[in-house]
């Protein structure tokens, strides 16, 4: 959405394709309460930012599409998608792949943390439609939490899994929702297990040190590595890092910080577009950290999580960069110097 | 240099005010050797951004140039300048400010670390000058260290100091030197003291794992509170978070991993052109996560580190965001709907 708006407002036309039947992506799909860092209402900035490329004359929105084909170069891409199941084309100059990211399983490859047994494990996706709907309470018995945890990591930084990459968000996002159930529930104490606190940047002092002095986060450097059941309470047992001891802490609810894998669509994409993949099956920019949204293929960019973790911030500057880098490229060919 | 490249690509005027008497910002003051996370030659990839903008009939370059006041208003600012001692006016509708940041000085506030007393504990730009020079040794004897020392979040993370921001690149770029330095002498060992690894997104898996396990750096959790010098070697005093023991530990060459702190160009800037700074002096973005580079003043924008902690990443996709915003201001008011 930012990028299409920014092509319109450099004069350009730009063609929305979306698969679902809004826009909004993960962060509407999975109803994210409030954005990370500034908790601000999601829904709101998420209909801002749909108002801003709907009734624009530039933009040509399209709807339960999905693209199926691709053949042409830069400057004439000649792209087949099927538009409410009838086969459409599309000519573009040049097409940024903004097909974003999926929540990790927590039940995928291991069943270490219990997710699908234990109905007080939730993920953080669980936990934002809950703080949305504001009504955060133990799935098992619909009552207030006295004590939760957040566990870092699950999914990323995970050799097991075979996602050695750090997701960017789930520190920042966690610590968010900790301030939030702090706000809500204030007699519930929240504690958060972590390898490393990646509050980087102004996440630090916007986020971590307001979470622990003024909203009483307890943050606990440790490894969490079996959650079970006791009477209505979860034990989590693992290692706290720092006392250099083993823990077992009862916990009422237990939020599994789910990392970042690539979405289904940008693996589609990826093959579609003729995109290099890394291991992880992100897409593959190609100019390191100089040019963060060039792929092989002159005339395509990919911006956003879709080339791998990233936060709000990267998104929409990613977003931007593309829009004028996409316009180049189409000018480069059009325009003989 | 990203920004003004972008902005002729589209093809509009862009007039590039420099400083200095050439380009490439603290990255070329400071001599970086390579980049981080890729290992990139620093300077290779600084003149191709050159090779971009030069002979560009769509960028005027000003050289020894420094702004002195501005007014009138998106579409139409009249900028003055100084350039080798001459006022000029430079007319633009619209301005993005990138005057990016300085390293923070280790002996500003405080002398714990004794960067102004011991020759042997340097800072990461020293180091990184030396790792350019390819010759990386001790300053006090001209010899090859045995073993050396990180110390991160120097000047970050730190209310005393007040920076309570993490600068966001040091954890990053140490992890690079580290492996730089066991690169060219194998049998110097390397520490790493930190307070969390901030090596997020790729970088964990581009640069931390393989520190680790290809390179042996050794990454402890712990403190630094004083460094002494006993006979020729430096003595690191602290705590080790991870054996919660106080620690004493033998160096040859200990590096403060400094911080970012707003460049003095930054605070003039902001005061030139109205624009409001956060409390640690850094331009302030008005736009939350979903806009990364508007000012509170319409039609101009700030990219890169003149904003806050900012990797190259974060940098070049801002200078992105920023030219299309930037155009999309101008024919805002230029072309009436």
């Amino acid at each position: 959405m930012e990028a299409a708006r920014g092509i319109a407002d450099l004069g350009y036309k730009a063609i929305l394709v979306e698969k679902r039947d809004r826009f909004g992506g993960t962060p509407d799909e999975a109803q994210y309460a409030a954005l990370t860092p500034d908790l601000r209402n999601a829904e709101e900035a998420i209909n801002e930012m749909i108002a801003a490329i709907t009734d624009n004359p530039n933009v040509d929105i399209m709807n339960n599409t999905t693209i199926t084909a691709c053949e042409g170069e830069v400057g004439n891409f000649k792209v087949t998608a099927n538009q409410n199941g009838k086969q459409v084309t599309i000519e573009a100059g040049a097409v940024i792949v903004a097909t974003g990211f999926t929540h990790f399983d927590p039940g995928r490859e291991t069943q270490k943390y219990g997710y699908y047994e234990h109905d007080d494990v939730i993920t953080l996706v669980d936990a934002e439609k809950m703080l949305k709907a504001g009504n955060f309470v133990r799935p098992s018995n619909g009552e207030k939490p006295k004590r939760i945890c957040f566990i870092q990591c699950v999914g990323s930084r995970d050799r097991q899994i075979g996602n050695e990459y750090c997701s960017k968000v789930c520190c920042g996002m966690s610590s968010k929702q900790a301030i939030e159930v702090r706000q809500h529930i204030p007699d519930c104490k929240v504690f958060i297990f972590y390898i490393d606190m990646r509050m980087y940047g102004y996440w630090e002092n916007e986020i971590y040190w307001p979470a622990q002095e003024k909203h009483k986060v307890n943050y606990i450097k440790g490894m969490a590595t079996e959650i079970i059941k006791k009477g209505d309470q979860l034990i989590v047992k693992g290692e706290d890092t720092t006392l250099r001891r083993p823990m077992e802490v009862p916990m009422d609810m237990v939020i599994l910080a789910v990392g970042m894998e690539p979405s289904e669509g940008t693996k589609e994409m990826a093959k579609i577009f003729g995109l290099k993949q890394n291991k992880y099956n992100f897409i593959e920019t190609t100019g390191g950290p100089l040019n963060t949204v060039a792929t092989e293929v002159k005339g395509i960019f990919a911006a956003g999580a879709c080339t791998g973790p990233a936060d709000l911030e990267d998104t929409v500057s990613q977003a931007g960069s593309a829009a004028m880098k996409a316009i180049g490229a189409v000018r480069s060919v059009a325009v003989p110097a």
